[in-house]
């Protein structure tokens, strides 16, 4: 196609959303004129289904559970006059809360104020707000510095309670734990590992400490036990991956001094132009179109998401976590394997150019890319680097360019406009991706509300922590005696445990446990106890 | 295979450097045992070309240079005395400039000592400081706290100023910009934008610079000139990508007080350990011939990169750029039409479990996984999170579980297990995956080490750039009128970029450089000079 055809191409196609300034580009992905007739019928039925889903349908099925992240900024929406109540309600309480740690109202066990957010969470109850913290943060104007535990790994919690201690330390910190469940234990680590280190402070963590988690949770009950300083609430009708617009992402922006109100207004203002069922005007719906289009409805391509904005560095990461936790799945509704997802990677234009992008142009054509071009540049008035040059035109002028390059070589594209990085656009962005997610479920007949395949790898894990106690109990009770893996694992009458016994006692034994190792070749390394 | 036969078949292949405490297992892998007689002729190839280009050949053809990172880190290897000298006198260089700014004898212009690198850079040129800086960084005992500005995004830019008013302001910031040719636009713009800053908080650049940058480059001109502290080399025979164990990486690091001597000494023994022509004794031939098992030599999975330690967050990231653009290539050395490369992505273990694992597990299945084991926990001891647990036993067991669970499944993945994260080891790690890459080129029959494929973009931006001043000066002479894009596409007489108009005009309404726009579709909205 040459550049007037595209022309002509980018207006018929053209979808735009007035009251945010938002725009959807796909003439840069190849489909035939004939692909919304073909596809009219599904996406019909995805509309449908979804209006169900927002009336209040069981539309987790084997979880038997609503799915009402839409409630979230439009609480005149949800089912129940109760649930419209805990939602505006929540809302208040989010908002007050922040005003009282602004103003010192609440404040710190032995400082005047808090200066500090440790953010205690993983998927998505860290990645909605790490998204967002970056996104909309100004350093040295926002109320708060948001710090994160995303994960349990030891040293990487020192090292980010080494940073507080550069900025104020613990004393003048607010720690949110975040869990629905209370059960995750990376975030229970977290917990402990953050209560430690106030402890190590002189501080005590309950004075510092807010749960925001489901009712009647393992945490809940701890918080109420231990008397923290409150807690917000997580509905069994909200994702994780779709819960940042609840109090898990609203409360740390509050804190942070983010207009949550845009942010609320920017996702229901996006709900309303993705409810429209002319799917030509329905931006939420062309995506899914295309990524369909892309993929054969099959994941046979990735999903390369290029926001041309340093702000929006984290966005392809949570749609990461949207797309593939929500599509990635071995059975469809009817319980047939068709092992579904896409892939979804990204960072950053114009740094990825000088990534990989040469494979993107040249190589293995495994991926279809969506571009966010943001329009406005800065805050302030821009120097030019060339006459009537600025660093922002070059920033799109690479878009533009990579764009035309990559389409010269048969790539495809799909770009999304945005007037700029502000809150009620990062509300928008979240809603658009979590309803085409949704379509995109429905087009390929699939539960995106769920995530089987996760619990596997807990149960796992689990085992293998069960099999360390075993482990180091054996060996203890020969003490003074040396061991193979396979001896122990005989002795403890798990030969299928050999390899994972060489795993846990190498990692014991670097880590100064009680285990001495020695040896070479995992099949005559011998540990133990001292 | 069940766990007795797994763990036969882990011994069986189980590869180690013990001079590093490094460990390859690719017994999960599912390849038949014929694999390495049926790939040893082309392996046997694959040695003898990083032969000849250790010993100096032209091993990038097309460009007529050397391919010389190996002797950055061992230079007896080098061809010759001047190489040998520049390579080691460079070192010295670093380690004696760094001692000078981490004394004060070096000082800035208004302040006792220099407390914050911001470093300029992409690509290249920044991916490798910023892991590093990431991996080895210790907040509050680091000699210096490294910012960066790694794309040409004016915000993007204000946020990193911002931060660095945070930590002491530029007064005590030094600069160091790098770019091998000088050319590179976004890093220019960094540079341009940052004397800015300087200027506006009264300081003078040059006072506050350090170029890293290839003699004769545009960047040493203007360094000389403007009389910049001091530069290092570039050499030719560096690409970026492989750039990190030269002055690109060495001197953020010696900067930030990081034993540049053992990064260099863990790269030097990996070296050591990857030149042996036993394969199965060869880790780095085992990655490459596992890559080229697991993607049937063509790019057919995506290789996902499990870390499951916060350090080494940006090291898949950095493979990212290592192994998509040295393998992204659409010709073969032939000159046939192969379209080759390896689809990189990942960040940490076991954050991602909780962000798209579920697909990894039940998903498409696309790709095949790398996790790198790290068995050192933290610096102090751990407390215990349950009796006898620590956080660290939990995140082996993530590892562990995960990489079962999947197993289970038929995901294959690679184990990379290393002692700790410290300078030694991220030599190790750098020099692993550059000669895995060097031997899967080999492997594929491409040329490894150039990048065609990127210059069309740019090419494509320096045109957009072009428009735009093009569009300015008749939207400029004909002000007083309102055009749409397809009226100022005729008069121009570029009827073919109609759409790139739309584009530059509506960034240019958006920032407010003498744009007025009114409409509501591409094709009929207007634009008039103010």
């Amino acid at each position: 196609m040459n550049q007037i055809q595209l022309w002509q191409r980018y207006q018929q196609h053209f979808c735009s959303i007035p009251s945010l300034g938002i725009s959807v580009d796909i003439s840069r992905m190849n489909f035939s004129d004939s692909l919304f007739n073909e596809m009219e019928p599904q996406i019909q039925s995805a509309y449908a289904e979804m209006k169900e889903l927002e009336k209040g349908a069981i539309a987790n099925p084997d979880e038997k559970r609503m799915v009402g992240h839409y409630w979230l900024r439009n609480a005149e929406l949800a089912p129940n006059d109760d649930l419209r109540k805990a939602i505006n309600h929540t809302i208040g309480r989010i908002k007050e809360f922040a005003q009282h740690v602004h103003s010192g109202k609440l404040k710190p066990e032995t400082q005047p104020l808090f200066k500090n957010l440790l953010i205690i969470g993983i998927g998505g109850s860290a990645l909605g707000p790490q998204f967002v913290n970056q996104a909309l943060g100004h350093p040295g104007q926002d109320k708060m510095r948001a710090y994160f535990f995303d994960n349990t790994d030891p040293d990487g919690m020192d090292v980010v309670v080494k940073q507080i201690e550069q900025t104020g330390g613990l004393a003048t910190t607010l720690t949110i734990v975040i869990s629905k469940s209370g059960g995750t234990k990376e975030t229970r680590n977290g917990q402990l590992e953050a209560k430690e280190a106030y402890k190590k402070a002189n501080l005590h963590f309950e004075h510092h400490a807010v749960a925001v988690t489901g009712e009647g949770s393992e945490l809940s009950l701890l918080a109420n036990r231990d008397k923290w300083n409150t807690q917000f609430p997580m509905w069994d009708w909200v994702g994780g991956r779709t819960s940042e617009l609840s109090a898990v992402g609203l409360l740390p922006a509050a804190l942070q001094g983010i207009d949550i109100s845009a942010m609320l207004k920017g996702a229901k203002l996006m709900d309303d132009a993705t409810r429209v069922t002319d799917t030509k005007k329905n931006p939420a719906a062309l995506l899914a179109l295309m990524w369909h289009y892309a993929t054969g409805g099959k994941g046979a391509k990735d999903m390369v998401v290029l926001p041309y904005k340093d702000r929006l560095l984290l966005f392809s990461r949570y749609l990461q976590q949207l797309v593939m936790e929500s599509l990635g799945k071995e059975k469809d509704l009817k319980g047939n394997s068709v092992f579904q997802g896409i892939s979804v990677y990204g960072n950053k234009g114009s740094t990825d150019q000088h990534a990989y992008v040469q494979q993107l142009r040249e190589g293995v054509l495994n991926f279809f890319i969506t571009f966010i071009e943001v329009l406005k540049d800065r805050e302030a008035a821009s120097m030019m680097v060339e006459p009537d040059t600025t660093s922002g035109d070059y920033l799109q002028g690479f878009l533009l360019g990579t764009r035309q390059a990559l389409y010269e070589t048969n790539r495809e594209s799909i770009t999304i406009t945005i007037p700029e990085v502000s809150p009620q656009m990062v509300g928008a962005l979240i809603a658009l991706y979590e309803r085409a997610v949704g379509f995109y479920a429905s087009l390929v007949g699939i539960n995106a509300y769920h995530q089987p395949g996760v619990e596997a790898g807990k149960k796992a894990a689990t085992s293998v922590l069960k099999l360390q106690l075993k482990t180091t109990e054996t060996l203890k009770a020969g003490r003074g005696k040396a061991f193979t893996a396979d001896q122990l694992a005989n002795t403890m009458g798990e030969m299928d445990s050999a390899e994972t016994i060489y795993h846990i006692l190498q990692h014991l034994a670097a880590n100064k446990r009680h285990v001495k190792m020695e040896g070479t070749t995992p099949g005559s390394t011998t540990f133990q106890w001292m």
